[in-house]
C-alpha cells in the first residue's frame, strides 16, 4: 500500500448528532479523527480516519517535555442551500508550515492533506450544524511524539485533525467586548514565536487573562514586548481600529499572528475603496485619537468570532468607550461579508471557499 | 483509602539494568514511573507508582494545544559507599511550583511529592548507576489534561515522575564548550515565561541552536529580549564569568531560569570569600573585559554538565578564546565541591543533600 493512500476505519459507536445552538467550545467532538505520523528519513505515512478515541504516547515523548508543536484552527460552515463550505483553508495549512518551521518540525504536503481533511469531513458531513452564527470547528495539530529528554527537535510526529460542532459565537445578536490593555505581561517579542501558532504561546497568556478577567474585561490587548508600546494583538485575535475614517492594523512584525480573516479584511476594504494601513501604532496614539474623538471604531477578527467589535478598552485606569459601546458600520459590513461568503450567502468572487462534496 | 495514599503496582517485566558509561541522555527508563492526578475541587489525588509504560490522553487533551505544562530536572548520584543521594530536591519542588504559578498550575505539595519521590527511587535504587559522573536522572512534570479547545487553564492535570540512568556529561574528562552568541532569536523576555520551566521555552530555541550547531557551537548564549544587549543564559544553562578576579553572573530578572546549581555556586563562592556579584552584564562589557585580558573564566551551570566551561565565545564573527580554552581555576574547584558533595566525598555542611533509604 502506497504510504500516501487514506486508510478509513469506521465508528462502529457513533454519537448522537444533537443540534444546539450553543455548546460550550470546544467540548463535543466528532465520530472520527485523522492521523498521519512522521518519521525521519520516511516522511509522512499511514494517512487515516480513524474513530475518535485517545492517543498513547510514551511519557517521554517531546511533546510533554519541550513543547515542540503547532496548530491550526478553520471551520466549515453549512450553508442555506446545505453546502458545506472552508473556508480559505489553503491558507491555514501554509501557515501551518510556517508555523512549522519556526519550531523546526517537517512540513506537509499542503494539497495532499487539503484532500484527507475533504474526505474527514465528507465522512462528518451529518456533524456540520446549520443554525446560524454555528459551524464545525477544525483542528488540525502536529505533535513531537519521539520519547527522549534531551533538547533537541523530535524525529517522529503525529499530524492530527479532530472537529467539534460549535455553536454560534454571540448568542443573541454581536455584543462588543471590554477588553484591557495589559501593561504586565508579554505575549511575545521579536525573535520569539508570537507568529507561530504554537501551544506555549497560548498558556503564557493565562495569567494575563485571568486578571483581566477579574476586573470584568473579555479579554487582553498585547503591547509589544521590546517597548511595551505598541499594539500587538488581542488574546487570540489581531485588532483593527477605525481612526479619522482610516482602519489601522498592526503591520506583521514577526510577533504578530498572520491572520487569515485578518487577510481577507484588508483585502475587502482595499476593494471597497475603505483607506486600510498596516502600520506601528503605539497605544499613546490610540488614547490621544480617543481624547481627539477620532476614535470611530476598534475590532478583534479571527476564525471563532470573525469581527469581534471592541466597546470598551481599558488602560492604565482609564476607559475608553468606542462608538458607545455598539458594533461600527465598518465592523458590520465586514462581519455580515465575511460570513455571509462563508455560507454562501453571498456570492464569492474571491475563490475563497472550497466546497465539500 | 486516603486520597494521599501511594499505591504501588510493581512491573512483571523488568528490564536489563545495563550499567554504560556512556548512554545516550534520557532515551532510556526504568522500570516504574509515578503518576498523581489533580481535578478542580478534588485537588491531587491517587499517587502511584505503576510500570513505566505509555499514557492515554485524549486528542484534545489542553497540553496539546495551548501548552499549559511544566517540569524539572534533578538527579540522584551513588556515592563510592553506595549511599544515593539526591541534591537539594526541595529547591526543584519548590521551583517547579513557581514554574505552576506563572502557568496558571496548582501547586503541589512539596513535602508530601518528595516522599513519593523517595519511594520511586528506593524501588528503583539498582537503577543509580555508580560509575564517575553517571546518575540517575529524574523528571517531575506536570501536564493539563482535561479535553477542550478553549483557551483557558485545564481543570485537570497529571503529575508524572519518570527516571533515566545517565551517562557522563563529559567522557574523558572535561572540556570547554564552544558557544555563539544569539543574536536574531530570543529565547525569553520580561513579562514572558523565561524563568519558568515550562515546554514552550524549550522548543523555541531549536532553531537558533540548529544555526549555532551548523557553525560549530555546542550552544548559544542568549541575550535579553528588550534590548538584545545584555547575557541572560547559555541554552538550558546559568552563565557565568570570571573577570578581573570577581564572578559575574546575570541577576534574575523574570526572563532568567532560578538555577539550584546557580544558587549553590553564589553560595559557595561566597563562603570562600571569592567575590561574586548577580548583575546586568552586556555583551558589550564582555567583549570590552575580553580585549583588556580580563576575561579569565567563563562556565554554564545546570543539573546535566553541574560546570560547563566555556573555551569559545563567538559574537558577531569575533571569537573570544577563554583562558586558553582550558577549564579555570575557579570553575575546577566549583566542580570538583559540588559534584563531590552530589556524591558523598565530600562532607555536606549545608544539609543540600537527601539520601535514599
Amino acid at each position: 500500500m502506497c504510504k500516501y493512500e487514506l486508510e478509513i476505519v469506521k465508528s462502529m459507536n457513533m454519537k448522537d448528532k444533537i443540534q444546539k445552538d450553543q455548546v460550550p467550545f470546544g467540548k463535543t467532538f466528532t465520530d472520527h479523527m485523522f492521523i498521519m505520523d512522521y518519521e525521519t528519513g520516511k516522511g509522512w505515512y499511514d494517512p487515516r480516519i480513524v474513530p475518535y478515541a485517545p492517543i498513547t504516547l510514551d511519557p517521554a515523548a517531546m511533546i510533554f517535555h519541550y513543547g515542540q508543536t503547532v496548530f491550526e484552527g478553520m471551520k466549515a460552515y453549512r450553508g442555506e442551500d446545505n453546502r458545506i463550505l472552508l473556508f480559505r483553508p489553503d491558507k491555514n495549512f501554509q501557515r501551518l508550515n510556517l508555523s512549522s518551521e519556526r519550531l523546526c518540525i517537517p512540513p506537509i504536503d499542503v494539497e495532499r492533506v487539503m484532500d484527507y481533511l475533504t474526505q474527514l469531513i465528507s465522512l462528518e458531513q451529518d456533524w456540520v450544524p446549520s443554525k446560524e452564527g454555528t459551524s464545525l470547528y477544525i483542528r488540525p495539530y502536529i505533535i513531537s511524539t519521539e520519547p527522549g529528554l534531551a533538547v533537541a527537535p523530535s524525529q517522529t510526529y503525529k499530524l492530527m485533525i479532530i472537529l467539534a460542532p460549535v455553536g454560534s459565537y454571540f448568542s443573541g445578536g454581536i455584543k462588543p467586548v471590554r477588553i484591557s490593555v495589559e501593561d504586565q505581561f508579554t505575549r511575545a517579542v521579536k525573535g520569539g514565536t508570537g507568529m507561530a501558532k504554537t501551544a506555549g504561546n497560548y498558556s503564557s497568556g493565562f495569567q494575563a487573562q485571568a486578571k483581566a478577567s477579574k476586573e470584568g474585561n473579555a479579554d487582553v490587548l498585547w503591547l509589544d514586548g521590546v517597548e511595551k508600546r505598541y499594539i500587538e494583538e488581542v488574546g487570540s485575535m489581531n485588532i483593527f481600529f477605525k481612526i479619522n475614517g482610516e482602519i489601522v492594523t498592526p503591520e506583521l512584525n514577526g510577533s504578530i499572528l498572520k491572520g487569515i480573516t485578518r487577510m481577507s479584511i484588508i483585502e475587502l476594504l482595499k476593494e471597497w475603496g475603505i483607506p486600510v494601513v498596516e502600520r506601528k501604532i503605539s497605544i499613546e496614539e490610540l488614547s490621544q485619537a480617543y481624547t481627539e474623538g477620532h476614535l470611530e471604531e476598534a475590532f478583534g477578527t479571527g476564525t471563532a468570532a470573525v469581527i469581534s467589535p471592541v466597546g470598551e478598552l481599558n488602560w492604565l485606569g482609564r476607559k475608553m468607550i468606542i462608538n458607545n459601546n455598539e458594533i461600527g458600520e465598518v465592523s458590520k459590513k465586514l462581519y455580515d461579508t465575511i460570513t455571509g461568503i462563508q455560507t454562501g450567502k453571498i456570492e464569492d468572487l474571491h475563490d475563497w471557499t472550497v466546497e465539500i462534496k
